[in-house]
């Protein structure tokens, strides 16, 4: 045996692990659909050039491409990302009804190297809102992500939200040159993680002046209650255009959030600047309190990306979000029970002379839409128990002469070892409950 | 735009495709977990090797296989059907449980000629038992394809069940050389589609004996209630020790369905051959009584091919069945009206000024687990009413200052056009029935 493996970075997910997979899945689409998402669904490659296209994903992302070409000569990418496939799909179908809010769930294939809970085929999880460019879009994101966490049990998360405008704002302000500008933000962006003195450090490599290092941490390290931050960065930086655009954006998004009763879920951060280059105004990250836990979903407003993409001549906003479903099924899998099977009752017979009679009762128990296994391998009575216990199925009874006669079985709690003596319809009750 | 397509031979599911899919892949699981099968994800590519294996897909397949290196130049495949990686995960992991039961509804890949209905990325829908040589696991998967259609709205559809060693039994009673066996049963195959004066032709054309040909035209024209055609077949070939097994199994299968009140869902067709060579015994296919429809379902028992790919001492049977996924969402699509959005109830504003006061309202909806859309586009109420209607919104509640003062809300019901007035306690209990 074992003659092959799943390719390298690659994994199985046998049934105790892919129930617990397909539950998540099932839970986030149904909260994503109760926001008003509905699937699409793009192709597990595209054209090379989608890929390659200078607005998707960057030439450093481009070498962890898995690409091959067709019979037909025509070079083909494994999506690396659901972004740009969703760009594309949008940029073929300029017929899609504004805004377009759709959420796909589905495999991604990076070539890198592989590290603890890093692989090169995993699962994204995303929504977005394609063309609409006001806040109340980013509220919904926002406010769809949290219901999200929450539904799938996660009961200590918190909203970090900032805006790339307030912080293009304060880099006007501080004046700082054009090309350090991504380094501060790199650095700004720690500070949840090494703390201002850290962040000085940092700065301080950058080469920039004193006084704009001081006045930067002055801004960044801004808390307290929601109009309190605001009406903070509001006095330092509000004289910058583009800073009071993105306090304002903010202060709209606050007034969404709050008329939804989630503003209790919500802190503004002005030193969360995330990674990607096309953000363009509203930024956010879902954090878990648990700081060993960190970030569970990231995702922000681009309202450039989409536009340049597809070459269109007005410009496309977007807003979205996507789930760390990799690291939240790691999580949920280390806080539950595993689930070897999806059965709720095995049927077992005390000999081969009842098993027809087993049959009927099966088949009544799966027309009531119960999850039903009975013996497929002719064991005896013993090696059935051992079966449904070693699977962890919750409920046994066993049907021998006398049940069939009296149409009493004895329902077994596997878990507590309780009997009861039942009619196969208070069965089914019970189990329905 | 539409700068990009997707690939040739695929295709982007929009909402209004990608709703009916994901609800049929549901329906199906659903059904499948009722029977006790549980999933189990196998990775997208595979070792090339897996697929090359002689146990596999064969040659001619092969050619069709999607190949590609990775970076450490290992050659890979996108798989080209679900077997060959379940056969995989089974070598893979010798200490899974028996038996063992597993789903698997993913996307393969086949470089092939595009024709209609036929795409080089599309979906597989397996079941599998591994384990048991039983026939009982041969009527559950049987069982389980009759419920899965019927759960989807097949209501016409009926099972063709044959046995590969009943067939065996048959050709060696008629006496055929041993190379001309599988040209055989490709003709006798062809029954259904030509009838006996097209299979005869069909027959003459191998080069076989009147006699023989005769024979086997008498056998396989059998017809009648179950237990009649399995007498009247065991006169002929029961004298054939191989014949004789294939009706002992498929009695014995009978008897099961029997016992789960799936005999009238069955007919015995002599003439069913199935194309796979792997199959050892039973074969069957789900068929609808609409013969422009034909089969929606096919599989059959392999107990050779997992254990030989496994290079496993011992044989490891199995039985299993692939619906025609994608078939049957065609099928699907063209009797069903199509929804475009998955929302329920849209919620629109008379003006901006209550724009606030509507996130309340949506915000109660979607806590009581009904799919909702508001304003994100900053629309006036006839541009609102129009983006509801052209997503075929089955619901719309419009809130004005009126509506906010009373806390009544006039319900539409974009269909019939007609209006109730209601609290919005009521609108939610309407909604949820």
């Amino acid at each position: 045996m074992s003659k092959f493996q799943p390719p390298k970075g690659t994994r199985d997910f046998l049934p105790e692990e892919a129930i617990l997979r397909e539950r998540v899945f099932n839970t986030v689409k149904n909260v994503f659909e109760r926001f008003g998402f509905s699937p699409a669904i793009t192709p597990s490659f595209e054209y090379y050039e989608v890929f390659a296209n200078k607005y998707a994903i960057g030439e450093e992302s481009l070498k962890n491409v898995y690409s091959f070409e067709d019979k037909s000569k025509r070079k083909l990418a494994l999506r690396f990302d659901q972004t740009v496939p969703m760009a594309r799909l949008v940029s073929t179908n300029p017929q899609l009804p504004k805004p377009f809010k759709r959420y796909e769930i589905s495999r991604v294939w990076r070539y890198e190297e592989i590290k603890r809970g890093r692989y090169r085929e995993f699962w994204q999880c995303d929504i977005d809102i394609v063309g609409s460019k006001a806040m109340i879009a980013d509220a919904e994101i926002i406010a769809c992500s949290i219901e999200t966490l929450k539904e799938l049990g996660f009961t200590d998360t918190y909203v970090r939200l900032n805006n790339r405008k307030l912080l293009t704002g304060l880099i006007e302000y501080v004046g700082v040159a054009e090309n350090k500008v991504s380094d501060i933000l790199r650095c700004i962006d720690k500070l949840d993680k090494i703390g201002s003195s850290g962040v000085k450090e940092e700065l301080k490599k950058t080469d920039i002046k004193q006084d704009s290092l001081d006045r930067i941490i002055k801004v960044i390290e801004i808390s307290g209650k929601l109009g309190e931050v605001l009406s903070k960065a509001e006095k330092l930086i509000g004289g910058n255009k583009s800073g009071r655009e993105g306090i304002l954006e903010l202060r709209e998004i606050l007034e969404f959030l709050t008329e939804m009763k989630y503003e209790e879920d919500v802190i503004i951060d002005l030193s969360l600047a995330r990674g990607l280059d096309y953000y363009t105004s509203t930024i956010f990250e879902v954090m878990s309190k648990d700081r060993q836990i960190g970030s569970l979903a990231g995702g922000g407003r681009y309202d450039e990306m989409v536009g340049k993409f597809a070459g269109s001549k007005d410009p496309i906003p977007a807003v979205g979000i996507a789930l760390g479903i990799e690291r939240i099924i790691e999580l949920m899998r280390d806080k539950e029970e595993k689930k070897k099977s999806i059965t709720i009752i095995f049927v077992a017979n005390v000999d081969s002379q009842v098993k027809k009679d087993c049959l009927g009762i099966v088949k009544k128990l799966r027309d009531s839409k119960i999850s039903t296994e009975m013996d497929l391998m002719n064991r005896d009575l013993r090696k059935q128990l051992d079966y449904a216990n070693s699977q962890m199925i919750p409920y046994v009874i066993v049907v021998g002469p006398d049940e069939i006669k009296s149409k009493k079985y004895k329902l077994r709690n596997m878990k507590t070892g309780k009997e009861e003596e039942l009619k196969l319809e208070e069965v089914i009750e019970k189990l329905n409950k």
